[in-house]
Order: structure tokens, then C-alpha cells, then sequence
């Protein structure tokens, strides 16, 4: 990739060893833009001083993108692995029903790294961040004998009445899944079977492979309407995350097979590679949809948000029960149990 | 340090890698303690809540401890990292003005690290947590083909108009640093030397570099008091906070050079080295104290200050100057500018 960009003098491109530290912090804070007014002290001190706003509860949370584990660097840019880095955090937050305020950005990148790939990997952060409007308020950035590391923290805030919780399912509610699931995995089978497709020519699957969107929209509606009574993200997937679910708010969930929402080029892939679809749906990861229950009383309210989202499907998935156990629920009648998710660390 | 603490099996310690990401993180769970009433939601959703008292501003920092880089696990115990990754993070909460409130941690994991180096890992964490009031919630854990990577981001609230900036200084104040310089340099060649040097028999320069202490109190009650105008803490030693101070205030600074601080087992082991102590003093990183400044008007305050740290002593070792430069004064009248610091990154 970095060859090809430097066709003009055929050298080869700078590395970031070259760079040191302040000199790689300063490149970033070049391009931060002007500070917004709750933020008392900005990059460059000790730490970034905030002030948020009354009645607002503070969401914080982290996520690490490590290469080989969480990415390939053959297989996704550096602009790709800035914004997966950003958009998975922010997709926590999303889950809170909580907006985005600030995020700190932490690399250890190894000394070969070409600069340029530094520079499109902030470009991946600063373009997401800007977006959504999450202000990078500091970081830090060190060498690794290693792999590239890329760990961000985001802040949000929400109305302390508005949080949404993993707790709150109860027995009656609807199940409900935003977008399309499955779409991440059959992305990447792709990529990896022709490493060469590009993000301008990508087909769906590995368009919402390479660029994860989270739900900050829905997440924060389905709060500020009181339209849903828990909610989680599909970062592992839709059966682990039936399974938190269920956990977590100490019920059962009957989920319909045939409700489940499949982008027809999914399915496709799916079948062209003897793949079962609705499994792939429930076990593929890196989606980043919302996975919500609501009160049949308040389904007039997810109406409502549903309009608000546009393009967005919302789809009624399954049900909520009293008795313990997750359950794929198919057309004739029989139900098996939901097979377990995957685990980042044994993947 | 494993094998001699299984010495009735003999058998090899189970790794991570055995646990899975689930069970690592319930491990870490299992340990941490009731939840303060200011903690809306806990770990184990999406992400925490949590909800600032009034008037008060939130800080925000990270720092990342990477194997190889900034510590060396072969002189440096699991239980001393975790300790330093909170630590370094805290002293710049301390640089501040502020207090802890709670800490993120996430740790990318070599496969064969031993089980028993991740629960040492953490109490280093969760006891100098405890003993500060920071809490821990939440973070992520992920295998990575590399080094072991502890990334802490730490979250505090001050006063805002209590904040300690970089940017006060004035020139006619007078410049101060906490503690002892150059101990944890002189510590580290020593455990270079000597690596079977353990804490419990460890000399003073030794044990400075294995346990930094975040000086929180004194920050607090400089911002508190108002006794500083303006306040870093030295985790790339003097030289480097000079040099920043100076930069971010817009002066210059004058440092005497028989002012500086130094222990007399620091001062030992670089006469014995056949090094300059004052030298040492200057450019060794990892002492965690803080450099501050204070208007002529204020002395009586950090009077004040002085007597309610107990044994960390304050020491005037300069005085802010309009032109600008960061210079060494020396008793004969010479002066010569400070030597630069160092950069982690190209360390």
C-alpha cells in the first residue's frame, strides 16, 4: 500500500521510529481542531480537564484493537483500523443510549511502521470522531516489539433516567435487532478469499466489514423516548449477545429463525459457500447493531424512533420469557438451544 | 518467580491462554469490592456510569506500560507493573490538583504468561487502587503475539478552578519540586546489574524505581490551597519538565544546581558509577514527583502545604525568568543549559 503511494521517488517511506514521540503526538494535535467549550484544559497537559453538563451521567468505556487478533493488517487499511478502533467504543456508548463527548487514543506501534499508515490510522480516528462529534482529548504513544496496539477510551453522557442497561429485559417484551447481522463475517470470508477488493468496490459484506457504524442515533432515542427496557451492541455477535442478555437481566429469550434480518447479499455468500445463513447471523461477530427489548406497551414508541433512523431497519426478532434459556425458535415448531458466541481471546 | 511459587506440584503454571477472555475478566471482577454510590452501572454492560458531584471539573488521562519498553518483566515483578501502570497514570491526575475517581484497564496478554503473573498483575493494580479511592470500572483483555501491553486510563475531579495547568508560571516565581531526583535511575541500573535484588531487601533507589508513589495529597492540596501556579509531574525527569514547563507557560527557568535533591544512597551509587549526580538528577526518568511554581506571595501556603505531607519534602530549587530558556546555575556563577531529556519512543 505505502509503496504504491510514493510512486514519485521510489524511496522507501519514512517509519515512525524515525519520529519519536513528541514529534508523533504533535502530528496528531495538528489536527485536532479548535477545543469545544467544556473542555477546560486540552492535549498537552498532565491529562485533559472536562466539565459535563448538569443532570447528565458520564458513560465511560474501552476497547482494544489489537493486530492479528482483532484485525489483519493485510486485509484493512490503517484508515480502517482507526475508525473500527473509535467505532467499537463508540458503539458501547451507543448501547447506553449515551452521545459521545471525548475519547483518548493510546498506540504502541512498531518501529517498521510506515508513517503514513500512522497518519491515514488517525485520519480513520479523527474522521469518525468528527462525525459524531467525540472530542480526542489525549493519549499516549509508545514502541512495541510487537504488533500494532491501538486502545481507546470514549466518554459519553446521558440523562441518569435514560440509561440503558443490560437489566432491564422482562418477561413479555419484544426482542428487537437494528440493520442486518451476519453481514461483518461474510465480509471478511470474502476478504480473505480475494485479499485485493477495496473498500470503493467492496460489495456490502465487506463494506460493513471494514466499516463498522455504531448506533449513536438509535441508542440515544431509544433512551430519550424510554422506548426500550434493556440494550447491548453485537460485537460478538448476536447469539453472545442473547446470552448477556439473558444473563444479565435473569430471564429466557425465544428468538424466531425465520425473523431474523438478512441482507440478500449475506445470504447469497452464504449459500454459495454451503453456509447456513441464520447461523451465520447468530454467530457472526463485528456487526456493532443494537440488540434492545421493549415493553409491548411502548412498541408505538419504537414506531417512533424507527422513523427517526431512516434508513435503519428495527426488526421484532423474538420474545422474552419467565424460564431460563436461550432458544432459536424455527417455522415447524421445533427449538434448539442458541449455540455459544465466540470469545476474542481463544478466537 | 512461578515455579518457586508452585514448589509442591512441580508441574508447569496453567497460562492465560487456558482461561479464555470471560474467565479473565470474572477473575478480575471477583476481587474488586462493593461499588461506590457514585457508580451508576458497574462492569458487565456495555460500558460504566457514573455521575460527578457538582461544581467539580473531571480529568482525564492514559498511559500505556509496555513490556520491553517501559519495564523489563525479567527485573520488574507482574505485581510492580500492575502497580506502575495505575501509579503513572495517578501522578498525572496529581499534576493536576485532582482526586482519583476511577480507572479503566485493559491488558493485551501473551499467550504463555502464567496465571499466576495475571492475578499479581492485578493486585498491584487493585491495591494501590484501594489505598487511593480509584475505581476500577472496567477494561478489556486481549491475547496479543507480542508483548504483555497494560493500558490504564484514570479519571479524577478537582475543583475547575482548583485545576493545576502547565501554563501559570510567571516569572519572579519561585520553582519547587517534591521528593528526591534521580533515585529511580540509580535504581534501575542497579536491578540491571543485580537483577536478584527483590523489594523486601531492596536499597532505597531500588525500591523508588519499583514502586513510583502518585504524590496525590500534595497535588490536591496545592490546587486546593492555591499555593502553586502551576504544576507536572516528572515521569521523563526534571530535565524533560523544565523543558515543558518552560514551553507551555511561556517563560524561562533558572535551576540551581547545588538546590537539587538528592538522596544520599542516589548520590553513593552515582559517585560509585563514576556519574554526576546533579547529571543524573536532571535527566533520569520514573520519579513521579512533581515540579511546581509558586507566586513569591503564596510561600506561606506551601509552608502550609509542606507541613501536611508529612516526610515528602519540598525543596525551592530555582526561580521562573522572563527570558526565555531553561538553564543550570552553578554555585561558581557558571551557567549552562539544561541537557534535553528523553523520549520514551526512541529510548
Amino acid at each position: 500500500m505505502d509503496a504504491a503511494m510514493h510512486p514519485d521517488t521510489g524511496a522507501a517511506p519514512a517509519t515512525v521510529d524515525a519520529l519519536g514521540e513528541h514529534a508523533i503526538i504533535a502530528r496528531i494535535c495538528e489536527r485536532m481542531g479548535p477545543a469545544p467549550d467544556w473542555l477546560l484544559v486540552d492535549v498537552g497537559d498532565d491529562a485533559a480537564v472536562y466539565e459535563p453538563a448538569r443532570n447528565l451521567a458520564e458513560v465511560v468505556t474501552t476497547d482494544a484493537i489489537v493486530d492479528g487478533v482483532h484485525v489483519n493488517r493485510a486485509l484493512v487499511s490503517a484508515q480502517e483500523i482507526g475508525h473500527r478502533a473509535l467505532a467499537v467504543n463508540l458503539s458501547d456508548l451507543a448501547a447506553m443510549g449515551a452521545a459521545p463527548r471525548l475519547a483518548t487514543l493510546s498506540l504502541a506501534l512498531p518501529a517498521d511502521l510506515p508513517v503514513t499508515d500512522l497518519d491515514d490510522l488517525v485520519s480513520g480516528v479523527l474522521a469518525l470522531a468528527e462525525r459524531t462529534r467525540t472530542r480526542l482529548v489525549g493519549g499516549n504513544v509508545t514502541r512495541i516489539a510487537g504488533p500494532l496496539v491501538v486502545d481507546v477510551v470514549a466518554i459519553g453522557s446521558v440523562h441518569r433516567r435514560r440509561v440503558l442497561t443490560r437489566r432491564g429485559a422482562r418477561p413479555g417484551d419484544y426482542i428487537f435487532v437494528s440493520g442486518t447481522l451476519g453481514d461483518a463475517r461474510a465480509g471478511l470470508a470474502r476478504l480473505i478469499q480475494a485479499p485485493t477488493i477495496r473498500p470503493d468496490q467492496a460489495s456490502y459484506p465487506v463494506a460493513r466489514y471494514l466499516r463498522p457504524e455504531p448506533r449513536l442515533r438509535l441508542g440515544q432515542l431509544l433512551g430519550r423516548r424510554r422506548a426500550a427496557t434493556a440494550a447491548l451492541d453485537l460485537s460478538d455477535g448476536l447469539a453472545d449477545g442473547l446470552s448477556r442478555l439473558a444473563e444479565c437481566s435473569g430471564v429466557g429469550l425465544e428468538v424466531e429463525a425465520d425473523a431474523l434480518p438478512i441482507h440478500p447479499e449475506t445470504a447469497a455468500a452464504a449459500a454459495e459457500a454451503g453456509r447456513d445463513a441464520v447461523r451465520e447471523a447468530l454467530v457472526g461477530g463485528d456487526d456493532y447493531e443494537l440488540l434492545f427489548t421493549v415493553s409491548p406497551k411502548r412498541l408505538r414508541a419504537v414506531t417512533g424512533v424507527a422513523r427517526l433512523v431512516g434508513e435503519l431497519n428495527l426488526t421484532r426478532i423474538g420474545r422474552v420469557t419467565r424460564t431460563p434459556g436461550t432458544w432459536l425458535m424455527h417455522a415447524d415448531g421445533r427449538r434448539e438451544p442458541v449455540p455459544p458466541g465466540y470469545e476474542h481471546f481463544t478466537l
